[in-house]
């Protein structure tokens, strides 16, 4: 079986995708094959350039003109605003969709693209990668066994440091009607897909957010521009299963490069992740003999859910671009075994349902309930 | 000049507190002495005991009847509701007063010890003990020298686990008429002093508290006692300042025995500690060449603050027992130098405003300002 | 530009280096295609699911059958006593050829090979890939700049637990015969390579070896196997510019699974890396305030040499495969620019070289000096 | 029961002992009371101020006089030339004697100290206080429970970074005849006891010794003068067991203050412990369910060898003074029982048996036998 696929998107992100398809048939079953048939972009130069590195065997511009070759399936990695359109197209011709986080700049734009995949049948995926790491897997799967009993709490955060610098230029990630949110949308998105993947649906949230660097310089220009989504956002959440959570995201933290964690605690034990080191699983169990009793550092290796597919030896080490590999086995096999891939679009309009009620109690002060659309 | 200390209580505190008192003369200037005069508490065997160990010359049941000793100041270390008469009355008759956090259970009491002693014009100190490490007065030198800029970010957790189990008995922290919050007095109050201390004061603050063991055994008996305290509470803060924060505190956190942390983030840099690595200061400075950045752990030692008094060897190490030699040194050199005390009652009162209002915000849902009292 | 690759040994090596070529094009300047053209096991089985796998367009069953094909380079990937005979004949044959560590089992089979390569003029390499993460190349620079001073202490090691259970079974890596030797050519390999590459050359060492189980059990068979290879070997190392070092390695530390590290300490300041957080390297300076001094944990990013070519994020994360995609890129690039890779087979003869004082040292427990080859 | 100590030297060590003794009434059993009778030095200045500051009753100039007075025990924080005479004369009037390490500086010397004490009958201790720490009696605990299995590995590292500058004053710490040696008496023979107590007797040991800065100024004069002890060593060693192991000692690793650690790695798991986080013992057991094993940070608290007499909850911490009140309590229980105190001089005769050994292989370059004189 061939999937052919089209990517939209030269950036950092449309290179993390295009590697990841071009080492998939290691990963993925006997007759199953990959092909990179066409790739999108706004301007020649980087249609061009991106399927020359990227491998790809066609480039188009404009992304409406990948409907002239024979595809099975879209990558979209685009800003966040240009999503909507194409995922509903390449769900209306029939194709299989798998699109970066988030998927719309609202709810309402997400929900319209949810309706469109689902009417059409197609596998739809939202790229929530840093949950595709075997240590996350492993805190998962040790969560859903009981190992660390009744959950209580859940606290993560998404912190980076790349635009502390007002001098930092002006780009689409700072306006509101592009991105959607700031930190929120950008990273934040992340950690409440760690919150709804380990411990369950958010009841309500109390958050706020703030802007430190209201205006940035544009790039090449003498002006400025205003920024309109948040710098940083925090939150305390309450989950339907009486667990509470508190959640940041800011890239306003020095030192902080890209430092995603999360903490659960329970009645039997805890778990401690934290990406940069993205090849521990730090556990703690109230069941080891009270002596001895610690947080283990678990190496994860090829004893771990998916590891299997990748390196036969703890401490080889993943990382990154092992996320991008993993999540594109899932959206790959998915098609093969005719099966909705996960995390799914539903998923992607439920943390788009938090993010619009986190910036709706940003806005009013108050604790704002979470409506479930999952 | 000799200061004659009267303590009262025999418990964990009352052993450090104890232990710093007879260590002090290598930590003062020449001519102070400290002599331990007279020790109490509710049985003569606790007191007897007590005096003993701790090396008391005299021992006494019942506070009150410490002032039958020849005394100069009065170390408080009993249970919280237990403080505010102590203290009055210790104040009243001239003497000067130390006492454990928080100052009493709730801000009307703590206000009429703040009057106390002020009326009386006897140095007063409150026991937030974990500032007086030296890493945590470097990260404040480093802060006031505008070595991180200006402050956008403060996150702090104080995380234990010894009641995670239901069967864990009750005792008096449990008990709101004896301990006036559970977590948030017991535990947060240092990391609100951390904030306090750090960043500035408090404008507003939203706050969820949650208790997830409603009830416990009573030692020794075939009953239960309901819980009315907090087990864990959260909170965000907005700074008089323009920084916003947040900050956890609770006993239900397995693997996280006396975890006390707190960043903060600013537009030249970043700082991180962690109490159970005390003898390290996290430093990120923006300022560093481009290529060679990083959060730089700087091992405490005879360079910094305080530490001249104790071991001239960077990596030898301090712990907990330091952190009241240095408190106990604050307290005794104020005396000699007559002046006030840091942290002062009237900081504990500051404190005990904020947690008023962050019990109010969890009652009502809704951001509360806080009461500026100092 | 088209360089065609020829590739013996579909193992775990085989996996990892045909990644890097699959997604080399991302790496390498315009004009430079890498094709793979055939790959060769022992075995049907092995080579044609290997080439379906690893995106072979060919696969042949015996090494000798590569050169029915057209190709520009071989890459070796296969046990140790194998290489030999194919690295010399790909020269003779005028090939490029890059070969897995250690290039053979002792130094006069390494000095066929060297002698091969070199007479023939094609460009050679050996894999050590280890050097090739950027944390590692930033270290050299930073050493080359003269930011740690002069160099007196190195310290290295490389500890792995996979073989402590005797019933671990026997494979060609406990048999001398095949492997050379046991921890030492394995991992120790790397560490010297390390050794190397950031203070220079050995004068001469001091070693012992050790052997902990002297038998293993033949898969699926009832008899056991004498082990004639090190379970473990430490050395004392003078090197000729006046530093001193240790080096360990072993495969019997239980926790430690692929734990590779290195300290260098100078007259200004030190660095160290540890395999296991590969995207950090630490950094002390001498030359920092006196008040805050303290290593460094610089996150390696695009700020850092190679780093550009992978991810334009600091805290992105690299690992294994990157360190292969790099040790690609530099064989490839060397091919297109006409000049030697580095590091090159004579750098394998010369840790060949000092593997032997090694073994030669454990055998006569005499300081060894350990000639010069390059 | 009163022990009335007499204590010679008032520098850094003669603080850390006269701290723990009077706060030993809180660690020890009820009836026992310790007595700071007299202190000694060789200027009036300094034994007076010492005995102000360090509480002693009396003070003399010059250590002969201290037998005036009436006292049960001699405590020795001299440099190590002074030990022996000190020793052996408070051996002669039945004293008992805890004193510094080394013990001395050679293994005559040595040797005689050990045959006066074991003559008189007297209790005696030498201060390898850093075994006190409850971690590493956890380690040892552990070890002898067989909780790791039979033993392979041992490696120790003692590093400090305080006289890399070779501005850094010439002071008896870098003379032969009043050090003994180098890093090797002053920190080596901590990791030297670590490994002696952890694993066993020492069979041989190859060394190289290091002298990196050949003379330092004197303090307040023009001239400099010669250095004739090591800056650094390190060793290989077999133990008598079967373990191998390697060990350094260092003063010139810039960044490492007191870095003092080791690694124990055997058939059913390891222990690591590193003294900058001394709070912490490393557990790794190969026992564990496979799929979650991980080195376990242990937070050593009341559970653990030792910590009752300390803190009660885990995570409050111990560090240095904590090492010293722990000796000081094994050494005053020991005179109250009768008992011989652990570790004796005789442990410190065979630590300097091996340090002579160490001497003698860097010297000639060979393996070298150790004596065992326990």
């Amino acid at each position: 079986m061939e999937i052919k696929i089209a990517q939209v998107g030269t950036g950092f992100m449309g290179k993390t995708h295009s590697i990841a398809y071009r080492v998939l048939s290691t990963f993925v079953p006997a007759g199953v094959k990959v092909k990179l048939q066409v790739l999108a972009d706004v301007t020649e130069e980087l249609a061009r350039d991106g399927a020359r590195k990227f491998g790809y065997e066609n480039w188009v511009v404009g992304w409406e003109k990948i409907f002239d070759h024979d595809i099975d399936a879209v990558d979209i990695v685009t800003p966040n605003d240009v999503h909507p359109a194409i995922a509903i197209e390449a769900a209306r011709r029939g194709k299989h969709v798998i699109c970066e986080k988030p998927l719309a700049i609202n709810v309402a734009k997400t929900r319209e693209m949810v309706e469109a995949v689902e009417k059409a049948g197609v596998v739809n995926m939202v790229c929530f990668n840093y949950r595709q790491i075997p240590a996350v897997v492993m805190a998962k799967k040790l969560i859903d066994e009981g190992a660390i009993g009744k959950l209580y709490h859940f606290r993560a955060q998404y912190l980076q440091d790349w635009c502390v610098d007002p001098e930092s230029p002006f780009v689409w990630r700072f306006q509101a009607s592009r991105a959607g949110s700031g930190s929120l949308g950008d990273i934040g998105s992340h950690a409440i897909d760690y919150a709804r993947y380990l411990v369950g649906e958010f009841d309500e949230v109390v958050a706020l957010t703030e802007t430190f660097v209201k205006e940035r310089p544009l790039p090449g220009a003498r002006d400025v521009h205003p920024v309109d989504v948040d710098d940083a956002v925090n939150m305390l959440i309450r989950f339907k299963n009486g667990a509470i959570g508190c959640l940041e995201a800011s890239r306003f933290c020095y030192g902080r490069k890209n430092y995603l964690t999360f903490e659960v605690n329970g009645s039997q034990g805890s778990l401690y992740f934290d990406w940069e080191h993205c090849n521990d699983l730090f556990f703690y169990s109230a069941r080891d003999r009270e002596d001895r009793q610690g947080y283990r550092d678990i190496k994860i290796g090829p004893m771990h859910p998916h590891a299997e597919a990748l390196w036969p030896i703890p401490g080889i080490n993943m990382a990154y671009v092992e996320t991008a590999i993993l999540q594109a086995k899932e959206f790959v096999t998915a098609i093969v075994e005719g099966r909705q891939a996960v995390p799914s679009f539903r998923d992607g309009l439920q943390v788009a349902s938090i993010m619009e009620a986190v910036l709706q109690s940003a806005a009013t002060g108050s604790w704002t309930k979470v409506p479930l659309v999952v």
